[in-house]
C-alpha cells in the first residue's frame, strides 16, 4: 500500500479512478476485472462491481467491495472524492464514461497514463511464479499437439487441441487466439488458426499461450511439415539467429530499441528487414501486451525507449513474412535477471 | 449505403469514425474489428487496420483497406475529412484516442451514441440465418454435454466439453465464458464455470452460446442432480413460469419494459422480485449484448423503453438468486415475428 499511497502523492492525486481491467484485477484480486472498476485513494482501495458478482467478489478480493452500477457507483464515490484531484485512465476510460465523472462535482479530473503500469512492470516473486506455471502448462501442451501435425489435419483442429490440452490442465483460459498458420497463411503475423487443410511441404506457425490465475505466458514456434523449401529453411534459420542474437543482449540496463536493434541489424544484413515488419517484444503479466515495448526506436515516442530492469518478463518474437512464399516467427518468454535472462519457454524447436 | 448515408445526413455528420468492435466488423467484414477501425464518410466506407492484416483483410473485407497505425492513420484521413464534421462513437472511443483525432485539424468532432447499433436493431434475413446457426450448434452441444452431468463432476469440465462441442462443429469460439454454476454457486448470477465438483441434490445453471461467422446465440437451461428442495423446485417453477409468461408478451408494439414487468409481477406476486436481481433480456447479434435491453422502466434513462419491432433478436432471461439457498435463471433466444415471436433456442428443458 505505500507503494501505492507513494504513486498518488508523487503525481499530485489525492486518488486514482482505475478502469483498465488488468489494473483492476492487481488492485483488487477481482476475476472479471470488465466487469469492476476500483477507486484508489490514500486511506485504501475499494473495488465497485454490480449484484451479478456479490458472491464472487467477496470470495476473491483482498479488499473492501461496494455493490453498485452506473449512477450509484458515482454517487457512492462522490462523498470519498468531492474536492479532491482524481486521476483517470486516459487509455481505459471511454469518452462517455469520462462524462460520468462529472458527476463528482468539485472533484478535479486528471488524465494519466501508465502510472499503475509502472508498478507492474517488475514482477514479484508471486507473479513469475504464475507467469512460469502458464509457461509449463503451454510448453506440455505443444509436446501434447505435436504428434498431430502432419498432412490433412486442419489448423483449427490442432488448435482446438492446444487449448483442450492446456483448460483441461490448469490454465484458466487460453492467453489469446491461438495461431496455427500453414503455408501462405504463415505469411500473416496474425494467423488465428483456419479451416485451412496443411499440406506436405508447409510450414506451420504455432503462436500460442495459457492464462494461470490471471497471468499470461507467450511463445511461438515453426515445423515444417515433412521437406521444406530451401527458401523457407532460410528465413527460418535467420530468425532462430535473430532470436538467439537478442537474447544474449537481454540484461538490466539494455535499452529496449538496443535488443530490437540486434535483431533487426542482423536481418538486415541478410537482406531481409523489410520482412520483419512489427516489433521485437512486449512485456507480458496480467495483460498479454505490456510494458515495455521491445521496438524500434522511434523519435515520436522516445519514452517507449527504456533500459530493461531485472523482474521484467518480455518476449523476444523475430519474425519475416513475405507474401506468396510464407513466413516464420520464432518467440521465447524470458525473465530479466540480476545477470542476463533466464528463458521460461521450453517448448522444443524444429530442426530446420 | 444508401442506409448509412442517411443516417450521416439525419445526424448532420459528413463522416463517422468507427471504432467500436461489432460496428467495424459490420461495416467492413473483417473479423478481428478490435485491431481496425472504419471511416464511414458520404462517399463510402473504408477500414483502417495495420500490417499484421494485410492478407487477412484483403480475404475478408468487402470494402476498401488502408493499411497503417496509429498517427499514420490520423495522417491519411486528414485529407479526406479536412474541414468536415466528423462523429465519432464516444462509448467507444478511449480518451487518449480522442486526443489524437485533434490531429484532424479543421474537422469538427461530435460525440455520438447508438447511431450504428440503430441499424443493427433489426437483423436481415442473413444475419437472423447466422444467429440461427449459432444456436442451433449451442442446442447440440447442451444435447452432447447433458448425459455427463452427474454427482462427482467439476463444473469447469462440463463447460470445456460445451465448448469443444461447438468449436469442433462450426462455431468460431464460445459466445462468453460458459457459466456452469452448481449448488451454492447458483446463486451468482455470472457463475463462469469453476473447479467444484457437482454434489447430488445441487441444482446446475448452465449459461452458453456460440459464435457463428460473428454472431451469437445465448440459452440458459438449469438441471437438477438427483433429487432437489422442494424450495429450489420452487423456484425453478416460478422462473419458468415467469420465462413463459413474458415470451407469450412478446410482438412488435410491446414496450421492452412491459415485457420485463410481465416477469417482474409475476415474481413479484409469488414474494420473490427481490431475488430477480437483473434485467429480463437484451438484443443479441454482432455483440451478445447489444440493443434493445429488456429492463424495468428506468425513470433516469426512458431512452431504453422502446417499442419491439419484427426482425430484432432478444433474450428472455428471468433468474432468481438466494445466497445460501441458490439459483435458477432460464433464457430463450427469440426473433421478434410480425405476429408475435420465434423461439430460436431448443435444447432442452429439466422436467422439474
Ligand atoms: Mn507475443
Ligand atoms: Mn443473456
Amino acid at each position: 500500500m505505500q507503494q501505492l499511497t507513494d504513486l498518488l502523492t508523487s503525481h499530485g492525486l489525492d486518488a486514482l479512478w482505475v478502469s483498465k481491467p488488468e489494473n483492476v484485477r492487481y488492485l483488487s484480486g477481482f476475476s472479471t476485472p470488465k466487469d469492476g472498476l476500483v477507486l484508489l485513494h490514500k486511506d485504501g482501495v475499494l473495488l465497485y462491481t454490480d449484484a451479478r458478482y456479490t458472491v464472487q467478489a467477496e470470495e476473491e478480493c483482498f479488499v473492501p467491495q461496494h455493490i453498485a452500477r452506473d449512477i450509484d457507483v458515482i454517487r457512492h464515490a462522490r462523498t470519498l472524492l468531492e474536492g479532491k484531484v482524481v486521476g483517470f485512465e486516459a487509455d481505459a476510460l471511454m469518452v462517455n464514461k469520462l462524462r460520468q465523472l462529472d458527476g463528482l462535482h468539485a472533484a478535479q479530473l486528471v488524465p494519466t497514463e501508465g502510472l499503475l503500469e509502472g508498478i507492474r512492470l517488475i514482477k514479484t516473486p508471486e507473479e513469475v511464479q504464475k507467469i512460469r506455471e502458464a509457461q509449463r502448462i503451454a510448453d506440455e501442451a505443444m509436446r501434447h499437439v505435436l504428434p498431430m501435425l502432419k498432412a490433412g489435419v486442419r489448423e483449427v483442429d490442432l488448435a482446438l487441441q492446444m487449448e483442450l490440452y492446456m483448460r483441461s490442465h490448469g490454465a484458466e483460459d487460453r492467453a489469446f487466439d491461438i495461431t496455427v498458420a500453414s503455408g501462405y497463411r504463415s505469411a500473416m503475423p496474425h494467423g488465428t488458426a483456419s479451416e485451412k487443410v496443411i499440406q506436405e511441404g508447409e510450414l506451420v506457425t504455432f503462436d500460442w499461450g495459457a492464462r494461470y490465475q490471471g497471468y499470461h505466458s507467450d511463445t511461438t514456434r515453426a515445423f515444417p511439415v515433412g521437406e521444406i523449401s530451401e527458401e523457407l529453411k532460410n528465413l527460418y534459420r535467420h530468425t532462430h539467429q535473430a532470436l538467439q542474437l537478442a537474447l544474449q543482449a537481454v540484461r538490466p540496463g539494455a535499452m529496449t530499441s538496443d535488443i530490437d536493434q540486434v535483431a533487426r541489424g542482423y536481418l538486415a544484413e541478410q537482406g531481409l528487414a523489410e520482412h520483419f515488419v512489427h516489433s521485437l517484444g512486449h512485456g507480458v503479466g496480467l495483460a498479454i501486451h505490456e510494458d515495455p515495448r521491445l521496438a524500434k526506436f522511434s523519435p515520436e515516442r522516445p519514452q517507449f525507449n527504456v533500459p530493461l530492469q531485472a523482474g521484467m518478463v518480455v518476449t523476444i518474437e523475430p519474425g519475416l513474412y513475405i507474401s506468396g512464399v510464407g513466413g516464420v516467427r520464432l518467440e521465447e518468454l524470458v525473465l530479466v535477471t540480476e545477470t542476463g535472462c533466464e528463458v521460461l519457454s521450453h517448448a522444443p524447436f524444429a530442426e530446420v
